[in-house]
């Protein structure tokens, strides 16, 4: 008889115990092998086809094509995708992860995480800022034009930074620890999803001093502390590649139901189960229900997309959002709501999380190990946040909100899991 | 008959319309005249001599004629401060305040920062961050290396890092406005006089990209990001002086009972009211309780001491405590006391803060203008969230608690007010 208890009990003890740091910035391809040949892109969520992408994820997919220069034009780009001469495949199945569309493209910069508990790397590209981005579909000129800056100039000097953290000084001279980033900025009114405001000026106050050692120049250190100073998401990206270290550290433990991944490719919401190995189980996306901005409304939203649940997943986002309840002016609802989202998630989980406390809740750690037993017997099912995309390749973000996984994956999730270990059990419901 | 409520209204609207923005760093000979003739010092509190000055001021005005270079030892130090040749004076009578003993020199670099609405200007020295330093009065040799420093190429660098906003990419070429960085801190986990890592974030953010442009090397550069970016007080200095910029606002509206200021020498605490001029009421300064460093405890404590209540009188600080749940593991008590303090000092103040909202009471403002007739009525002081020093000169902080200014001092308070105000009724209660 499996031990379900202490299966989850496992699975969650490792995910907390995990300790990702940032240990360096390296090109996509040289990162994750799959990437060095042919014309190859990861993107967020379970896999899929350019026939079911949905607009966000084609735009992103063919900015990307024109960033490699694989093709000349948008059209050109749109046939090449369509031709299937462009393999699409999943960044968590490359230890990869990405906000919104989650493309990630062979020439494209990764920062590069470690566990420090067993060396496990997790990556994830480097965050665009606001307006008309990649990950939102957009791929204009301007794009376009940031991206190269991203990836070459900002890169690099991140970089050099990181790779000589041992020199600078301040520094104790160890990588940037992000699980303790993530549990000080849930006392600076952070959820780590949405909200990563203090969370991206820990980051910055971390890089400021060690981008200046390492810039070619004053001018090249002082655009990055610019454009990293300015973008309240700037942390994010690694937060999330430090929360896929974490998911990962607590994946794989033999009869556990404890949910290892969550991710959206804007057509499919796709769970992953730390007992049942790498399949998806997979069902429609949904719309979050949220605030939009102006000119914006529901008819414009594409269902819930990026990998940026892997936050919930480890216990940060919307289950630590009594931690911020600033928040609702972006996402909408009341701090009481904020604090209500945390209590429930309470419901589902398996531990409350040693790293990560909340102060308003009296230093109570964050929900974390969702248990799809708990989803599936109790009809609750997870809460996130999110932002919203257009749903046309090209627009970018129209608003942010709240979102929930279809019920559906869990229930699959959960009868797979029976079917895998209550194969007697199993078999006489179904007769 | 005087319209006490409409003078008060006047009063707190008009600190709340106050928008005090960073504009320089200068050095405080040049920005306080008084400073330029003679050996003169300002300290922290109401006036007092040295002759009952605590043992943390002491330390400081020591520390202050060796950093001058008015004596070149200790003992000559204190011997010529107990000669009467060192003038004393309250920074708060020059426009200006500073955190613990306050003690500001002709030689050291002050923020300088400007209302918006009136231009009218104030003071604060630079943060010397933590251990022994000269505002907890201690003078040891690395600790007047540090004030060269600070007040040396630091100072420099900040200055010409402000002298020139307009020219540094990113920004919009307008001057700090800190105001609005006291209100993003507030939504951040900040209450501004004891926790202010988000505010300091801020503030080295903002100032990062500027100091690299204007530093003469990146050696300096990153000396300054890691001396500012590693102090989560940085910012408590200018905010201080924003602080007394929106006191002062509201300070000389006739028939006023709102506090203007509150500020303790480590021997008296004192009060200004708004309507009744420069007048200092004081009483002894109470030793606050709280939470102490390893090795220190109640014994070791000073009185009450530094200008930093001026958070308070603006509607900052304990009065923000319930936007500031996590200060309570460095204060001392709950989360839960810190959203009671808050919810107290409604009692006592004219008005909900326009500008400071704390999410996590549905975005209420805080309250800001203490009303000396609702102290006396009602019993209840305010709340104070403070630094303690070791009451001998040398030494240093030896924990942080909670404080309520003496009762006395609003109670003389309103009785001159009844006496300035209410002449015949005042001579009848008297008869």
């Amino acid at each position: 008889m499996i031990d379900v208890e202490a299966a989850n009990r496992t699975a969650v003890e490792r995910m907390m115990a995990s300790r990702p740091r940032l240990v360096g910035v390296d090109t996509a391809r040289r990162a994750i092998p799959w990437l060095a040949a042919g014309r190859r892109l990861l993107h967020a969520g379970p896999p899929i086809a350019w026939e079911r992408a949905s607009g966000p994820l084609r735009g992103a997919v063919i900015g990307a094509a024109l960033f490699e220069g694989w093709a000349a034009g948008e059209a050109e780009a749109e046939a090449l995708a369509a031709s299937g001469e462009v393999e699409l495949a999943p960044c968590h199945d490359h230890a990869a992860v990405g906000p919104m569309a989650g493309v990630i493209s062979p020439s494209m910069a990764l920062y590069v995480v470690e566990d420090a508990t067993d060396s496990h790397r997790t990556y994830s590209n480097l965050n665009e800022g606001y307006g008309k981005v990649l990950r939102y579909g957009a791929y204009a000129p301007e794009v376009l034009a940031r991206l190269r800056w991203i990836n070459g100039e900002l890169a690099e000097l991140l970089a050099a930074a990181l790779a000589a953290p041992a020199a600078a000084d301040g520094g104790d001279g160890e990588p940037l620890d992000l699980r303790a980033l993530a549990a000080e900025a849930l006392h600076m009114g952070d959820e780590g999803h949405n909200r990563n405001r203090a969370g991206s000026l820990l980051f910055v106050r971390w890089l400021a001093p060690r981008l200046v050692r390492a810039a070619p120049s004053a001018a090249a250190a002082e655009r990055a502390l610019v454009f990293l100073g300015d973008n309240a998401l700037s942390v994010l990206n690694p937060l999330m590649a430090a929360c896929k270290a974490m998911a990962d550290a607590g994946h794989g433990v033999e009869g556990s139901t404890v949910v290892s991944a969550m991710a959206r490719n804007g057509t499919d919401f796709g769970i992953r189960v730390g007992g049942l190995g790498a399949r998806w189980f997979t069902a429609p996306a949904t719309v979050p229900d949220g605030l939009y901005f102006s000119g914006f409304g529901p008819d414009d939203a594409n269902p819930d997309i990026g990998d940026s649940t892997i936050t919930e997943t480890a216990g940060l986002g919307g289950f630590a959002m009594a931690a911020a309840p600033a928040i609702v002016t972006f996402v909408g609802g009341s701090p009481g709501d904020a604090v209500a989202a945390t209590l429930e998630m309470y419901e589902i989980t398996v531990a409350e999380h040693t790293a990560f406390t909340i102060p308003a809740l009296g230093f109570r750690g964050t929900p974390v190990g969702i248990d799809v037993r708990k989803v599936v017997e109790l009809g609750i099912t997870p809460r996130v946040n999110t932002g919203i995309a257009h749903r046309l390749p090209g627009v970018g973000q129209v608003g942010a909100g709240l979102v929930r996984p279809p019920a559906a994956v869990f229930e699959d999730a959960l009868y797979a899991w029976a079917e895998r270990y209550l194969p007697e059990h199993h078999t006489e419901e179904e007769s």
